[in-house]
């Protein structure tokens, strides 16, 4: 944020935003200008269907240009989100997932306790009319559903971020909860936590574990809950790298 | 509410949404649906610039044509709010009215106390550029004002209905508690954590991993505290003696 003028801007800072194949020009400006409003102001973009830049943007931004400015374009979510350390996915509950589903406000909580930690964090929001993908999902570490009229509860993305980002603004005002302490090493990065993942699933396909194919999917996704609810430390990553290495190598001995 | 269907709606009530001077019936529209979001049902609309009815606003609704078809149009500020008891007026802090200021979160608690009380309230919004006229906050009981980014602070109209509306609805439901699903399974029982604990353990015993013996117990510690914090459901449980078994098999073959 070196090119930010904190005068007019305000202090930016705080989870980054990250749009996963948003469609529309206008939305994106409309998020950017929800984003400065809540002091916000990493925005990443995972392949934005209309491009990037884009004038559209720009225009519905309203002066939110520093937020535009500095947004950062992905091929995926993966890469979108490596070196975030805590993930949340906005999206109507799931039954299919098992993860922890929280308010924006108790979210807003737990990022504030985790920023203050020095802990990086973001928030994946899906495409205006289908949302996240499973897959995506799977990538995050609690869910955040924002609890309206059930009967009409369908948010515009812009108006998602503005949720998210209000509260995050407001427990700034007041105070903190839920922490887990980490015995000296620090939260493990997304990068690592998938790297992790990949070995896993490497590990169990040769195993013969992963079958049929058709089931292997949900099954790596049900792992893969799994371990992302655990909030790893980088250094249990490590030593569960170290399992996966006992039980191959063990194998490779025999 | 008449001709309000609540099986599609839900349960609409609470304050009136006072638009004074809408200039876009696109805006209009997004209000409405922001109402429907939060369970709000009387929109008033005092000299809307370009009529009513208006089909930009009915398109930008998004549904929430209940909201539109029963909005009222009015000549006046006066007349909109003259069967109200309670009227708050969204606005920014200004230094010329000695009027009490609220946050959205504590307007929305003083709202909820009066309604249940029988009192009828609502919240006044000002056109999309100039905001309310100082004769407009004087008919007001007390400000709302946003906390939001000091350098940045200006919402859309839309917008600012939301935030409203959204803490209208958050204080009327009890904070969920932090939830999982749990995707048809139920919570293991500690019997079953441990039986796998152990059977794990065995077969890292047997891989030569968990050395050397004076580290054993703290290695055995550090994973079990992995597994415990991921709140494993029964189902998981049995997923991962499906993991242990394939590697132990794997090298039963090997």
């Amino acid at each position: 944020m070196s090119g930010t003028d904190s005068s007019k801007t305000g202090i930016l800072g705080g989870p980054a935003v990250i749009l996963v194949e948003p469609q529309l020009g206008q939305n994106i400006g409309m998020v950017a200008r929800a984003m400065l409003n809540c002091g916000l102001g990493d925005l990443r973009l995972v392949n934005p269907r209309d491009g990037w830049p884009s004038s559209a943007a720009e225009s519905a931004a309203s002066g939110a240009v520093t937020v535009i400015d500095h947004a950062r374009v992905y091929d995926s979510t993966r890469t979108a989100i490596a070196d975030l350390q805590r993930v949340y996915a906005a999206s109507a509950r799931s039954r299919d997932l098992v993860k922890p589903v929280v308010t924006p406000r108790q979210a807003a909580v737990e990022l504030r306790v985790n920023t203050a930690k020095g802990v990086v964090t973001g928030v994946l929001f899906g495409p205006e009319r289908s949302g996240l993908t499973n897959n995506d999902l799977a990538l995050a570490d609690s869910v955040i559903a924002v609890p309206l009229n059930p009967a009409f509860s369908s948010l515009n993305l812009a108006q998602a971020v503005l949720i998210v980002g209000y509260e995050w603004f407001q427990a700034g005002i007041e105070a903190p909860a839920r922490d887990l302490p980490l015995a000296g090493s620090r939260p493990a990065t997304k990068d690592e936590l998938i790297n992790f993942f990949e070995r896993l699933e490497q590990a169990l396909d040769a195993a013969g574990f992963l079958k049929p194919p058709e089931k292997r999917p949900s099954m790596v996704r049900n792992l893969r809950d799994i371990f992302a609810r655990a909030e790893l430390s980088e250094q249990e990553v490590r030593s569960l790298h170290g399992v996966i290495s006992a039980f191959v190598n063990r194998h490779g001995d025999g």
